[in-house]
């Protein structure tokens, strides 16, 4: 696989959204956000996703200039019109907003519409956690997601992430897509060329395939959870929890209307709905931080049921990859990607990513 | 199986707890929460843990008479010390607080410690969804969870409860357990004498077991999704959030260091963590409750795999089951429940409940 320096990939991924018209501070933090998932092993929301955002410039789905603004407030809330702009550009400023709010109000909730895709909803979370708060973040999307007892998608994959701090900058990330694998998963797997574990996403016929790319075609995924008898309704309802709190209070589109991501950008600004929060831990109990590591640390230590298998605690396979692709400084993309952006490169006319 | 009215029931509850120690307030509001769990059709959160609480007072781990009071507050926050009250106690008490605050600030966030077992989550959220607001409840419980890789539990079942309000007295109630089941759903089997479906538990050995009395004495859950391929880790991820948010925010103990809820109540006060909230939507867009109702039609019209099982919303079954109590006026009863409870009666010296 062609091997990428990270900081080769992040000037790749700058220039490509600067010569499509984003300013330089929002090409910044959009690359910020894709080489986050590509360090952290997220592969499916770094590069992987650029030339959706790059085409959905071009077709003026989104407007990489426009700058979110804040339509109403109160001491713990606000609701943010994102004007169709750029996910990060949307993600930063409202997680600013949340924790601003938080420090002075113990909690600081925001809802935005008129957004984009907005990466990894942990990402946003560790925005508050870095400043010793809670954060939270929930987006919808597009519908994919099979409800119990449905013949057809009509959620979103929906994520759910929390972050929260721990002693000697350990912390707590829990950032999970709410149907039983992100459709990235899937499309990991297309590329690799590999079959999918049963229980992921359904055929055409509505029964669980392990074919990848017909699974990638026909786009229903199982919720988490799975079937109805081992509570895939769980998954169902979690996403619904997450399409309350993105599009039901930022009046965004709810996922079933939500237009599908597709790297032709058909059909407008796809209008999806965020949510993003911080708690203050310092207006509760004292010694949060102790108590999250106390939790790590006994997770962490738990005897595994396989010695080679150790149990991890959420996040901690990311913080590994993060650790493991600073200590190698390059990240290694599959060679259609590879190649897929090379052609992307000479038509908006930058310099193609560099190999080592 | 044994028919008792509804109110027969009630005042079963209410004699039982006022005959050891409780006020009539707290025993009315401690009975209506077991109510709402038998007449909504969850019938381990009813009756069935009447008799735990009843010796959790007699053991003294529950002090029916104690006043909870709030540590600290800001606009949007509080902490509050549950003074080993009943559950019910604590959770009027905290939503109450979130409630008022969400309709000062926007937002109201409860985190409580020396809390007892506070019964079904999505009875708290209902409390602010009554309201025009988003409930939002959470509680750590005893350690039953088995953590994806380890060979022993180390978390809870530990609920997520999400309730909003929409058109019409219509709602969407988000409530489960983040295993797989609850605890109390493979003691129901036990009751029935009929097996669990695979998924749900573990054995002795670390393996998956559909003994239900075999689990029920294991007491190993697989956490929601199952195994590690299906992402049962996402389970594990969940409730390991809900513990951030109660032991994390509160003080109380972590999960781990819970004792077992047993018969026996051993151990004193279990010192549980919960966590409260409520969101004012009249600080976000207009229009929330016809986007929570549109979304509740457009998924129970979703056409049906099976045409005799329609789709249906988060909190339609339990809706469904209320009418039919409701219409019907009484609960039924296992049989050996029954004769349980004829037991305690004349244990604690009152009318045992009468059959219709
Ligand atoms: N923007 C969008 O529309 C959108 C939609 C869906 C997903 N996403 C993002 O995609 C990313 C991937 O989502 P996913 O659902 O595939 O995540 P995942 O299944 O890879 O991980 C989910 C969570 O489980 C934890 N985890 C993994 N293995 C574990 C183990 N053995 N023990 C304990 N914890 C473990 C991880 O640390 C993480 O917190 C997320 O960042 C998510 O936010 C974004
Ligand atoms: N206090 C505690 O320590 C504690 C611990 C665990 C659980 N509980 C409570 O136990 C109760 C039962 O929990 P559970 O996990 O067994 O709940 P459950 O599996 O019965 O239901 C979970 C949720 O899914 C919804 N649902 C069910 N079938 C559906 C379908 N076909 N389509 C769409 N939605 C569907 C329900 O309406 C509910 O919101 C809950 O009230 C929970 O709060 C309490």
């Amino acid at each position: 696989m062609p091997e990428v320096l990270v900081e080769e990939a992040r000037r790749f991924m700058e220039d490509s959204l600067t010569a499509v018209g984003a300013p330089v501070s929002e090409a910044k933090a959009q690359a910020d956000l894709l080489i986050h998932a590509d360090t952290v092993g997220h592969y499916s929301h770094g590069l992987n996703r650029l030339e959706f955002y790059i085409n959905d410039i071009l077709s003026k789905a989104t407007d990489p200039c426009a700058k979110p603004v804040i339509l109403k407030e109160s001491a713990a809330t606000a609701l943010v019109d994102g004007c169709d702009a750029l996910g990060a550009t949307v993600g930063n400023f409202c997680m600013e907003v949340a924790i601003r709010k938080a420090k002075e109000a113990g909690v600081g909730w925001v809802a935005a519409r008129r957004s984009n895709h907005y990466g990894m909803a942990g990402y946003w979370a560790l925005k508050a956690e870095k400043q010793g708060l809670i954060g939270l973040s929930f987006t919808n999307s597009s519908p994919i997601l099979v409800p119990t007892r449905s013949k057809t998608s009509a959620l979103g994959t929906n994520p759910i992430a929390l972050a929260a701090p721990a002693k000697d900058g350990d912390n707590l990330v829990v950032d999970l897509a709410t149907t039983a694998v992100a459709m990235g998963k899937v499309e990991i797997q297309v590329h690799k060329e590999e079959p999918l574990p049963a229980g992921w996403a359904l055929g055409p016929d509505g029964k669980t395939t392990t074919d990848a790319k017909l699974a990638f075609e026909t786009a229903k995924l199982l919720p988490l959870g799975g079937a109805e008898e081992t509570s895939g309704y769980k998954g169902y309802a979690l996403s619904a929890l997450v399409e309350v709190l993105c599009s039901g209070l930022s009046g965004s589109k709810s996922t079933h209307q939500v237009r599908g991501w597709e790297l032709d950008s058909q059909g407008g600004p796809p209008d999806l709905g965020h949510c993003f929060a911080a708690i203050d831990p310092g207006c509760f109990a004292p010694g949060f931080e102790d108590r999250i590591s106390n939790c790590l640390q006994h997770w962490r230590n738990l005897e595994p049921m396989d010695p080679k298998l150790p149990v991890l605690a959420p996040g901690d396979k990311e913080r590994k990859n993060y650790a493991e692709t600073q200590k190698r400084g390059t990240i290694n993309y599959p060679q259609k990607q590879y190649e897929a952006y090379f052609k992307m490169a000479n038509r908006i006319g930058i310099k193609p990513m560099q190999i080592v």
